[in-house]
């Protein structure tokens, strides 16, 4: 091996090798689900996103979920929707991270704005991550699945989550990474990823954000207001919260120029279509109009691709020290 | 995480994590072989070694393989042993790597040798990792496997060499690395092996050397002669061979004070036992007098755990340039 001159090369070259190694320049769809043991060897263990179609092709959501079958079925339940007046929820506004508000209301209300007969200001999503499927929503996951029984199979245990998500074609998931092994099952519509590879950490810009929250006024306009501590202190500043400072569809490059050589790959999951999200890489997400998916979240392993990972973010936090 | 001082301690810190989230203090037994799919969720994928008991013990080779057996069966067979002075095959002598010499001598000599009926000078072993239970023993590869075929599933390929081992007690394989899956099943006798992660990488020292190569003289002594280019000339220094430069049996630590905190474990492999040997780890092996073991290669996969060992190779090269 050359030897590297600087560290920041050291980090640039290990996104540079991983797209020489093994990553491809498009995410490859599979025509039917892999199994257990493929799902492992070719896509978990190399942290490899992969779509693949008519892996839940015998689920009865995927002819029956439409706005006026939900309405009957699940119109009465009170659900959590993430409301924001930009649809950006979970993101940066200047120098604050800004959480939608929470609001509670019934589905049917929900689908009202949803569908325009009811003018609401802001943008409404129904995204909470608590598995709300099979939590909240049971009615509906027994004509969808509580688990996807070969990754079950391949990562030896149940999801820990299942979430059903639903919303505004102007409500965005900014980029993000989790730490669990995703399959996201668009029912109807269709979503947009953009995603990073872990090895592009050093890329990305991460900056600390004092945390806050949308708050609707009554005049209907928001306000973002500061998180306060569990008995209404002011957090301390050691709370501040890291999170990615570009948006990826109009990156700041003369402010982030470490960014232009970050390896971003799009692609397009269509209703009956499930995509492999693997664990840490950074995605951000839009979707049409009303566009209902169900995603599942098994628990990733701390092991070695954990424990290396952990060096690149140390290594990257001392670069950035340095710079 | 609590932000790193320096480079040194981020390196350290990932021996230190690797231990803290998925390594244990010794190797673990399975008392059966697993299923592909264990095989690779528990062990390759996290790239975790392991001893596996009655994995071959359907091989007639456990039965019927032992000298005088043998000698009757490839007695006449022509066998490359390497043979060195002091029982180091590819070892530090000074500032030299020197492998041993190779021999082509009879394998009925071979045990002659091995049983005390011929005095030689030197020790035996033979060791050629050609693949010459395929390619040369034929015979015996009946008598055991050419593949383990529960791997081979999990790996999606056959073995890339199947090695047949034999020899003296005080002949030791020094501490290095390959880029093999391994599955060592040892037939008769034991192996003692120390394994130490990946991970240990920055706290392994490695020197550069001259290859050279023992020599026996007329008189039954050992020179060490250098290598020499194709055409006769002498190697250019470029070419001189990183090596690990510590004996762990004996490290010296006021040379090399990071290896203390390294993390060896050891383990015996009894007669009809098969240790998963991962890629990369660090292993140096010793072994009962006459043991007789077989090894299948399955390559590795230069995926997104490679990447990240190349990674904290070059910013351990980095480190040591700065100290």
């Amino acid at each position: 091996m050359a030897s590297k001159k600087t560290l920041s090369e050291a980090l640039e070259n290990l996104s540079l090798e991983a797209k020489e190694l093994y990553l491809s320049s498009e995410v490859p769809r599979l025509e039917k689900a892999p199994s257990p043991l493929e799902f492992l060897r070719e896509w978990v263990n190399p942290n490899i996103p992969v779509i693949i179609k008519n892996a839940f092709c015998h689920w009865p959501a995927l002819e029956k979920w439409n706005n006026d079958y939900l309405r009957k079925k699940i119109g009465h339940k009170i659900v959590t929707v993430a409301v924001t007046p930009n649809g950006y929820a979970d993101a940066v506004v200047g120098d604050k991270f800004v959480m939608p508000e929470e609001r509670e209301m019934q589905f049917s209300k929900f689908l009202d704005i949803l569908e325009g007969r009811i003018q609401k200001r802001g943008i409404f999503y129904v995204q909470k991550q608590n598995s709300n499927l099979t939590d909240e929503f049971q009615e509906l996951c027994f004509e969808a699945a509580s688990e996807i029984s070969w990754a079950t199979e391949a990562f030896g245990k149940r999801p820990d989550a299942v979430n059903f998500w639903m919303g505004d074609a102007r409500a965005v998931t900014s980029m993000h990474k989790d730490h669990y092994e995703n399959l996201y099952c668009v029912i109807s519509g269709r979503k947009k990823f953009m995603l990073l590879p872990p090895s592009d950490l050093p890329l990305i810009p991460y900056e600390l954000y004092t945390p806050a929250r949308f708050k609707a006024t009554e005049s209907g306009d928001f306000d973002i207001v500061d998180e306060v501590g569990e008995n209404g202190t002011e957090l301390s500043s050691s709370t501040k919260l890291p999170w990615i400072a570009i948006d990826p569809l109009n990156p700041d490059l003369d402010k982030y120029p470490k960014y232009a050589k970050a390896n971003p790959v799009t692609c397009t999951i269509n209703a009956g279509e499930m995509l492999y999200l693997p664990s840490l890489w950074f995605h951000h997400v839009q979707q049409s109009h009303g566009c209902i998916a169900i995603n599942f979240w098994y628990d990733m392993e701390y092991d070695i691709k954990y424990n290396y990972f952990k060096f690149v973010e140390s290594v990257t936090e001392l670069t950035n020290k340095e710079a």
